[in-house]
């Protein structure tokens, strides 16, 4: 199984992070402003991108510290089976977070797109945090030039 | 063994990007403005970040295709027998990156700061060919606060 990697140093509390990754309104900042469903363990959350977008169930919540989902239905193909993970680490001036979407079931060109993105939206929840401007879908950074 | 991928895609011909992966005057327009030594298959280029930094010794080229480079030294440590590849593929309107680095050996926080942090040094290779103004180190983009 193949995995994507990221991590991020945040200005800004654990608690404030974690509203960003378990509200529809926290996660309409920085990854797709067409969030929908996000909730308790077991809720099924809607990402939508201009139409079709991945469904991610809720399978761990531990407040101010990980979140972790399972990638639901079919779409994209390649996520069937995927789980993403965040941990939350509070240092002194700043809070880690390490990102895994984990259990790819292989390493391919698709995978490596995704990597890039996921580093762009990373960087969209940590100027979330920190200016209270990140950059959702539809205002993301593109990383191919005809995206 | 572990490993990083990303891939964007860049306007701009591949004889650009080769440029930028192979002579010290392309690479530190996008990684580190403190490289020497880039040249043919055998050399050991030195990437340096306000004092220490790696070696790579280039292992393959071929002209506006492919990239290789084999960790030297030992810095930084999970760095060691570690390779670099970059692979560039043409299409209509852009040229597409695809960026691996892998024989890490393990996944760690470590690797995946790095992965973000090449993210990041990606998006300042697509700038460099795209606009003419990379973000190479030390005016490269921090993915922590207190970089």
């Amino acid at each position: 199984m193949a995995e994507i990697k990221h991590r991020v140093g945040i200005k800004g509390s654990a608690a404030e992070i974690f509203q960003r990754l378990t509200t529809d309104s926290g996660l309409s900042t920085w990854w797709t402003r067409d969030t929908q469903g996000a909730g308790s363990v077991g809720s099924i959350i809607e990402f939508r991108f201009g139409g079709g977008g991945p469904d991610f169930e809720v399978i761990e919540l531990i407040p101010d510290q990980r979140v972790r989902w399972r990638h639901s239905g079919e779409m994209p193909g390649d996520w069937m089976g995927s789980e993403i993970l965040f941990e939350l680490k509070p240092e002194e001036k700043q809070t880690i977070v390490v990102f895994s979407h984990y259990n790819w079931p292989q390493s391919s060109d698709f995978l490596a797109h995704c990597s890039t993105k996921w580093a762009i939206f990373m960087m969209s929840l940590k100027a979330s945090v920190e200016t209270g401007a990140g950059k959702p879908f539809p205002d993301d950074v593109h990383i191919d030039f005809d995206e």
